[in-house]
């Protein structure tokens, strides 16, 4: 079992509730969402709560998740971006005056703690560092391997709009008209064989 | 006040339920992510609950959250891929066998809900139809305006693999070894200018 000491606040909430929310949605406490969660309350603390924040995050693994359960900023509403770099990092800023603060993990600050550090550069097998063991290791680290910087965004700031549709004439379904006059996947790009029956499974 | 009858059950929960989740995951009732819970719940009924699907979303408005509130599936945890092809479509599937179910939008069968039509085409201005008045066209259409087909998965079934990362020499931080010797911010596609002052707001 890893330590939750309930004095420690996380995000407005006490850490235990939090990693409670983070098994309820994500499906496990994956350390990535664990660490994530100590990032985004690093993040909101340097931004201060009178800022109604947008969110930018480097990576598509585990961290979106961690932005979407303790910020308003999710994948849907449009508030938060997802860049495809693997880059363990976010930013939180306002949208009006493009200031904000990004928040990192530390390669320098996590040599303290190798196995951690053997993780996050994935260099060590699941099977040698028992989730258990990882877990404790970044509930110690916590802010430690963290750093931080006050950021002026200067692309991906505005909100993505909703552009015009068009009625696909194949298909008869709405699609996005800047992709052509008919959908991607009337246009071959799809990525199912539709069969007439409804019954699915196995 | 939208009506919200308690005898209604979506995604295994009374419909009043899910509507205050989507409500404190989104920031409001979206109408989209309300016709996304009713794609949800059939798409779910359809591939029945033995089943444990990944997920598929053909558009970046509203949908993805109704998918990540209502199934295990989260961008986070890899197991809802998203297109932005801005089709209001869904898929699950089982991806051992690729066989799933697809749940779309019918525009045929929104003709007799003439408001929903208009609002779903980006018809009408936001001013000129109420979001309660069309939440409850919504709650009162439900599947009535879905259509849905079993389909065997072509591509994008499989989960994506975690890459090698390296470390970027200018930053420093862990990249996607595949983006080249430097990170892609360093390479000039960043997003932000760095400020060393650790305090950000306005």
């Amino acid at each position: 079992m890893v330590h939750e000491p309930d004095n420690i606040m996380t995000c407005g909430k006490p850490l235990g509730t939090c990693l409670r929310i983070i098994e309820n949605f994500h499906g496990w406490k994956a350390p990535g969402l664990v660490l994530g969660l100590f990032m985004v309350d690093l993040a909101q603390e340097l931004i201060g709560p009178q800022v109604e924040a947008d969110a930018i995050v480097e990576t598509c693994h585990c961290l979106p998740d961690a932005i979407q359960l303790f910020t308003p900023c999710t994948v849907g509403n449009g508030w938060m971006k997802i860049l495809d770099w693997d880059k363990f990092a976010l930013s939180l800023y306002d949208r009006r005056t493009k200031h904000g603060c990004r928040v990192w993990v530390d390669l320098e600050k996590m040599r303290p703690y190798p196995k951690l550090y053997k993780w996050y550069m994935r260099l060590i097998p699941k099977k040698e560092l028992p989730l258990d063991v990882l877990l404790g290791i970044i509930l110690e680290a916590g802010r430690h391997v963290l750093s931080s910087q006050a950021i002026t965004m200067t692309q991906f700031h505005d909100r993505v709009k909703k552009t015009g549709i068009n009625v696909c004439p194949v298909c008869n379904e709405a699609f996005k008209a800047t992709q052509g006059s008919i959908c991607r996947a009337c246009q071959g790009n799809g990525y199912y064989e539709g069969h007439r029956a409804k019954v699915v499974g196995n």
